[in-house]
């Protein structure tokens, strides 16, 4: 099968499996189109009731057909898709569409149809789009293929599109055309049976048509793949994208913090996060930023400034953009001056720059022009409200005059509805984005400032760690043997020891005496915890006291730990005590590991007790975790400060924390087994003393099968 | 001067003075909006160089109009403005809107010709709306009078509104038409000289054709009587609001917690908050909630049901649903036997209810008439995705048709444009709102469900405090005397002991024999605290040392503190050093004010030590404090749950918190000389031990004017 989709966007000939000559029929509506829009090859109609469709000849099978087909699109009932894709095999057509519903999407019985389907197309080599789609499109000059059944034919332009929903897709279309927004490749991608959105992103990164991503996603077929692909991709071109179902996935039973926390879609934030991705939180504003990406440059800088005619929509762009992270421009003096010469006593000089209400055409120019020149200002958006017997029209002339001379980003927002109409079509055709709203347009620099700067980022090093992996291997092989779940505190520690943690000095005892002696050789203080693979949470059952500071303490604190445990757990096996020497000081951390369905393991990094508790103050990456990922991580929690040092603290060892959570990553991408899992505390301390392990949980999951990659 | 605006909203004749012959001026465009729209009454054009305007006798000035003229709209040029507001008092006019600008916005000279204006009024007892506005609407039977120069003439229906930016006001009026919204009265406020936000409120309150109040505001000129007229109006009437100008207010230097804190608009949130008005973040959110809140009645509770005829709106419906804290419905399991028998097996009975892409107005019909019978079901959202051949218009009537026949909200997304139009127009004849993208349609819910949530909520109760009012005064009086800013300690524990205020004991001593006796007479463990005006912050400084547990620890920190200070800030006059019982312990809280410039004092709470410093995780409301305020402000911070108790500690005595909070509110309430202060550490104890202040902090202002109210 080949690698690439030239089989799908690059065609010399089409045949449409199931056209009709009814009107508004799918499969009308798909030849339609391709004419409409001008095919650069012949068409084929395929319909066994037809001598005629659309005014061209119709032919019973695709076999019928005298010559080469190189694509077909099938828009024919679920039963006779599979007869007809082997026909095609046989044929040598080497791409498909399927438009027809009826597959994955409606249960058992699809989900058969479609592994059969897919078997078929495997066999002959061919590349297939859907099942279940609206189609395809690629604008190329040499191409010119709408075989879709949108009812708005696509204006060529620069971005790629992909969409999950069908349904959406016609929508977008749509509005795409309303903003004339121009497609490079459309693809409703359907069940994604065979074409994939990572290959659709492959295909999209070398196809110098297309300048910007956009896409629409309700699940990731392979999320790993999807980080190779988009953080290469996304230091070229721009992807944005909405991913739906961010609160469906909360469901989850888990007993881990990481796991408790892990839930809603902070896997999807920390995956966009990793790889550069622009995520809109709606399809509203993923146009909003599409108008801008597609037709201003980025801005070098988070300064903005604010040309208005009036004062309420300045003051409302301005709000916008600060509490998005813009900052508004303090101008050179020579700016201010300048604009004292052009502009009228009482208008306002300061930023947002305020014209006047009977600012005219000349008076947008002259300003823009003076502000766009100052290199304090990174990108400007003018703001036109239409007062009595204004020019709109020629302010939108003189708007994109000016913005022509300058390589930042000039953005628009005409504020009215039939009286700018005109002048909105003429800031469109300059490539000004005109917006409705002030805040569409301060969002949309935002998201361009954003790419800029995540564009720019290094990519990040999968460091190597030196580990050993036939250890754990051993251990993890043992206990799935076993058939455990959680794994004892014996075999936690050696599978974190193995991978380069450290835990402080620790003895299993059998009783008083041994604990005794256990104690005076590691020293005092210590700490006794219960071990029995039956608790989990030990410190509940009364199974931990910590701070012994001798011998008495000691034989108290051991008779009160068994007891606890025989009346608050008395189902369980005890398996001995823990003497452990007492980690005194530092910062206590936690990190975790859980394993979400679709994203794998998602590494999770906090600070320990009530920041991880109470107040959730905790951050995410998916696994592998770059050195790059990990200086994040650690950066983005609230509680950072503390690890700097606060009221005269030394900061405790940041590179340490950064080491063990790549080591914690590296850890869980050899061993898939791993489901869930909590260092907790994982106490850190100034530079020069390692840190301690000083309780870790593993559980590990028998059945578990990792995602086809 | 009358209390009422009948003088504004019920003239039986209304003069325009600077009317024009001239097409699209604003004298031209007033007058012809009054004819146009039917004013019940006569209008008399004014303006000495026409004899008839529209078709309209034209008289020379106002007063050579024979008839009684109650409203003049007054649209010359500013320097005429006084004289003519002179005649029309001599003339016994009782309302004028003045649309001409060059007042207050534009400076010194503006702000001057203004005051005048507003003497001139008061004299005849005239009200008055403006300057610098766009006119005034009240769409009443009786009255019906447009006294705008918008470009578009108004829907009557529910709606009062009132915009502080004129510019805003005609885009305002255009996008209602357009979402076919009607008013009750609009009004465009310009700068507020007599008739204000408040006077508007109070009017709307009391107006039967008024039922929602949309609001932009900028500013506020009396909060704490906007505080007092929204409390009760929003029991009756939703008040939604949108405040610009939200980022601009941060720039304040602040030596105290509270005051660092106070930046952005967090007053303006609190106040909404304690108000229960809903505040909208833009126009476009106002109109989406105006649409929602107008045509439909409130959810009564959070249960939200979604039928679609496409999976993936669906999904970003339920996305937004969920993230704005609404819940989706789980049916009954009746519900969900009638789905099935009513739709096809491939249908989604689950709530996002998918009545599939062929889904007609029958099935629409069936389906969200079994869901609005649930009882489990609040309201609903109905999607509707254009596929082909679709019946969009019966869908439309099919939903209006059910929707008739349940006291719950229905709300549209019908998602497409032109082919979807005249199915808009069907569901808005209906009552239905129809949103373009499910988004708007979660956040219109959301809105709702909130709204009737703070309308539900018990106004609460200024809570009357014993405290010692006399013995504050005459602090403050003596330290503003004195010119001081910041207090000393001994002023500050005065201060706080007259309201109700705990300290450790302590005493000021003057060398270390002194501190000796003074802590044997306390008991040890004791706290030693430097006393110097000119040390604001004592740990800093080396001034503070804790925990001593005998004499021998005392000398040696009475010692240290004197030399830290005296190296660290050889400049300070130091007064003594505080011997202070330590408090062991309890909680540490921080309890704080600060004086906004707009909204008076804005009280502070939150955890203290890194709480405050480092995750900021702090509340604040606007003074007075009710008991429900003191309450709200302690739930709402993060760390709450460390209050209540968290790992098996004892709760901490909340009630008491509150008390305390309650108590500082009425303290700055009684002494608006106090500009800024910090209670840090306030440690609080389980119940039965009553709350210490360790330390604080209170800056007075000696210039400090009161807000006029």
């Amino acid at each position: 099968m080949p690698e690439n989709l030239d089989a799908i966007f690059k065609p010399r000939s089409i045949a449409v499996v199931g056209t009709s000559r009814k009107d508004g029929t799918i499969g009308r509506e798909i030849l339609y189109n391709l004419v409409a829009y001008g095919f650069n090859g012949p068409v084929y109609p395929v319909n066994p009731k037809a001598a005629y469709v659309n005014s061209i000849k119709c032919y019973p099978s695709i076999s019928a057909i005298p010559d080469k087909v190189d694509l077909a699109i099938i828009v024919i009932p679920k039963e006779q898709v599979l007869s007809v894709v082997e026909e095609c095999g046989e044929k040598g057509v080497k791409g498909i569409v399927v438009i027809s519903a009826g597959f994955k999407e409606i249960g058992e019985k699809g989900i058969q149809l479609e592994k059969e389907l897919v078997r078929m197309i495997k066999k002959y080599g061919i590349r297939l789009v859907g099942p279940n789609c609206m189609g395809v499109i690629n604008t190329a000059k040499d191409i010119r293929m709408d075989a879709t059944f949108g009812s708005t034919l696509p204006l060529d332009g620069q971005v790629g599109f992909m969409s999950q929903s069908g349904a959406l897709g016609n929508i977008i279309l749509e509005y795409a055309d309303e903003l004339k927004i121009g497609f490079s490749k459309f693809v409703s991608m359907g069940n994604k049976a065979d074409v994939s959105g990572n290959d659709l992103l492959m295909d999209f990164e070398d196809d110098e048509n297309t300048k910007i991503i956009l896409m629409y996603l309700e699940s990731f077929g392979n999320p790993r793949k999807f980080t190779k692909i988009a953080r290469r991709l996304t230091k070229k071109k721009p992807i944005i994208a909405v991913k739906a179902g961010r609160t469906l996935a909360g469901a989850r039973a888990a007993s881990s913090h990481t796991g408790a926390l892990a839930g809603l879609d902070v896997a999807v934030d920390a995956l966009f996060e990793q790889c550069g991705v622009l995520r809109a939180t709606s399809i509203e504003e993923l146009f909003d930023y599409a108008v801008a990406f597609s037709n201003q440059p980025l801005p070098k800088g988070k300064k903005v400034a604010i040309v208005t005619n009036a004062g309420g929509p300045g003051i409302i762009a301005t709000d916008a953009c600060v509490s998005l992270g813009l900052k508004m421009s303090t101008f050179d003096k020579e700016t201010y001056k300048k604009l004292e010469e052009i502009l009228p006593e009482e208008a306002s000089t300061q930023n947002p720059v305020d014209i006047l209400g009977d600012g005219g055409p000349k008076r947008y120019e002259k300003a823009l022009d003076v502000v766009l020149k100052d290199i304090n200002v990174d990108s400007v958006i003018t703001i036109f409200v239409p007062p009595l017997m204004s020019k709109a029209l020629d302010v939108a002339v003189a708007i994109s005059k000016v913005s022509a001379n300058y390589d930042k980003p000039v953005l628009g927002c005409f504020m009215g509805r039939e009286e700018v109409l005109t002048s909105i079509q003429e800031l469109e055709k300059n490539n000004i984005p005109a917006y409705l709203f002030p805040e569409s347009a301060a969002k949309s620099i935002a998201g361009m400032y954003k790419y800029r700067e995540l564009s720019k980022r290094s990519e990040g090093n999968i460091v190597h760690f030196e580990v050993e992996k036939k250890k754990v291997k051993s251990i993890i092989d043992n206990a799935l043997s076993a058939g455990k779940g959680y794994l004892s505190q014996d075999e936690v520690r050696g599978i974190l020891e193995a991978y380069g943690f450290k835990y402080p000095e620790t003895q299993l005892v059998k009783n008083e005496e041994e604990a005794v002696n256990s104690a005076n050789r590691i020293g005092f203080p210590v700490v006794l915890k219960i071990a029995s693979l039956d608790i989990i949470h030990k410190s509940d059952a009364g199974g931990v006291v910590i701070d012994l500071e001798d011998e008495g303490d000691l034989r108290a604190a051991f008779k009160k730990v068994i007891s606890n445990v025989k009346s608050n757990a008395p189902e369980a096996k005890i398996d001995g005590v823990m003497v452990q020497k007492m980690v005194k000081g530092g910062r206590e951390t936690i990190l975790g590991m859980s394993l979400d369905a679709s994203f794998g393991p998602l590494i999770m990094f906090g600070l320990g007790g009530i920041y991880v508790e109470v107040l959730k103050d905790v951050s995410f990456r998916i696994a592998p975790i770059t050195d790059l990922d990990a200086s994040d991580m650690v950066k983005s929690v609230k509680s950072y400060p503390l690890l700097k040092g606060v009221r005269g603290e030394k900061p405790v060892d940041i590179e340490e924390i950064e080491k063990y959570i790549q080591r914690l990553s590296r850890l869980v991408e050899d061993f898939p087994e791993i489901e869930e899992m909590d260092i907790n505390p994982f106490v850190v301390f100034e530079k020069g003393r390692c840190c301690n392990v000083v309780d870790a949980r593993i559980k590990i999951e028998r059945s578990y099968k990792q995602n086809k990659f």
